[in-house]
């Protein structure tokens, strides 16, 4: 997980991005995970008006700064990290797999508080060409599912800068609330004695002695994750046959 | 880490999906990731004929099928897990993290071998309904850098897609082979050698008497992560400084 600053010391640099849709994506998950510095390497004006009707990405596209050059766009960056989709070019570089090198990232910007980092892609035809992978301090790739014989598949621009800024910002501890199972014991007690009686009511205890035993109902009560509500529901139900069978 | 059955107990619905170029992008990731079960929910038939033309997605794209409703379309399906951007909607719901949802997913898979599991996405622009998410196991998020008074970001359908199936195949162990640094630790040694003679000859050690010591300078030799081409490189470098300074 990045710290609340460490997203604003990394950069995206694209490098010969030619479509808009593309560059929407990318400043779109760039918004989306929290990433604000957007650079874009063209020989010529990137059409970045068609872009900025990309949804959530607005605020991303109108900070965007354009380079003619990528040695310019990366001149205050402290590391330099390619994205490939993997091949012989890469081989000359160091290759880590995405998970691994985000891994890096973090642990630069953690060790390095006033260091830039840049994460860069090509163009989505060519990958980085081998002049631009000369700036890399290494590479990264998103491993993919190989074929025998077949080219190793690639993602679209939008789709890679997506699982690149995912992995980076990721966490490895669950930190959303987990709304279930949120019933309290007592209850989940209570339910356990009104299934036990039920069984016994029923007959089922009769005819499956093995479901006397409380501590198996127990756990079969807990494997039910239910939340109060759906343990309120679940009494009422209970309580319900059993009345029925007693009347009976 | 997926094994290599696992990927095919897996399948992708899309539910409501209407854009060829989404249901394209999805099937990229999908073919991308090793997943081929790709299921359409829609009312109409959805033109998969323009989605077909996405690279690397024909294969997926082409054995995917289409039901009109979501119970026909999960039927065979152990497990549904329903993706959400977050919100009100879903605290109905166990919500995980991807990556934590993905790890039940894989236990799942792993604890049992003959069991589906599916994992749905909705409609790019209202999600997974209330009746879609009632079919639904639990649900899984991608988390997003969160601004006080907006409402979250969310990401296009190929970009949601692409992190989960990353997410699910994801491993913790980086795999992939680093060509670097495979320099050999007697060419390191020479290389040290060289650089203490250098140093020693052009009077460096003289005015700092530290860099005596050769353990430093084998530790400055180690970081340079060196592969064999750039450690025969450099001792060429050093062996032809050292030989003008003797010369002179």
């Amino acid at each position: 997980m990045l710290t609340q600053e460490q997203p604003e010391r990394v950069c995206v640099v694209l490098a010969r991005a030619r479509n808009p849709n593309n560059i929407g994506a990318v400043a779109r998950a760039m918004y989306g995970f929290g990433f604000t510095d957007l650079r874009i390497v063209s020989d010529y004006p990137v059409p970045l008006a068609e872009a900025r009707s990309a949804v959530d990405a607005s605020e991303v596209l109108a900070g965007a700064r354009e380079f003619t050059n990528l040695a310019e766009a990366i001149a205050d960056c402290n590391l330099v990290i390619g994205t490939t989709a993997g091949g012989k070019r890469v081989l000359e570089h160091p290759l880590y797999s995405v998970a691994e090198g985000c891994r890096l990232a973090r642990t630069h910007l953690r060790s390095q508080p006033h260091n830039l980092v840049a994460v860069l892609f090509g163009s989505e035809k060519t990958g980085l060409s081998r002049e631009e992978l000369s700036y890399c301090n290494w590479t990264m790739t998103i491993p993919m599912f190989e074929r025998a014989g077949i080219r190793r598949p690639s993602m679209n621009l939008g789709q890679a800068a997506a699982v690149c800024l995912y992995e980076l910002t990721r966490s490895d501890t669950a930190e959303l609330p987990m709304p279930l199972p949120d019933a309290g014991a007592a209850d989940l007690d209570r339910l356990t004695r009104l299934l036990a009686d039920l069984l016994e009511a029923s007959e089922y205890m009769r005819r499956h002695p093995a479901s006397r035993d409380e501590a198996a109902l127990r756990r079969l009560v807990r494997r039910m994750q239910l939340n109060s509500t759906d343990a309120a529901m679940w009494m009422g139900i209970l309580r319900q046959a059993l009345w029925k069978i007693e009347e009976m």
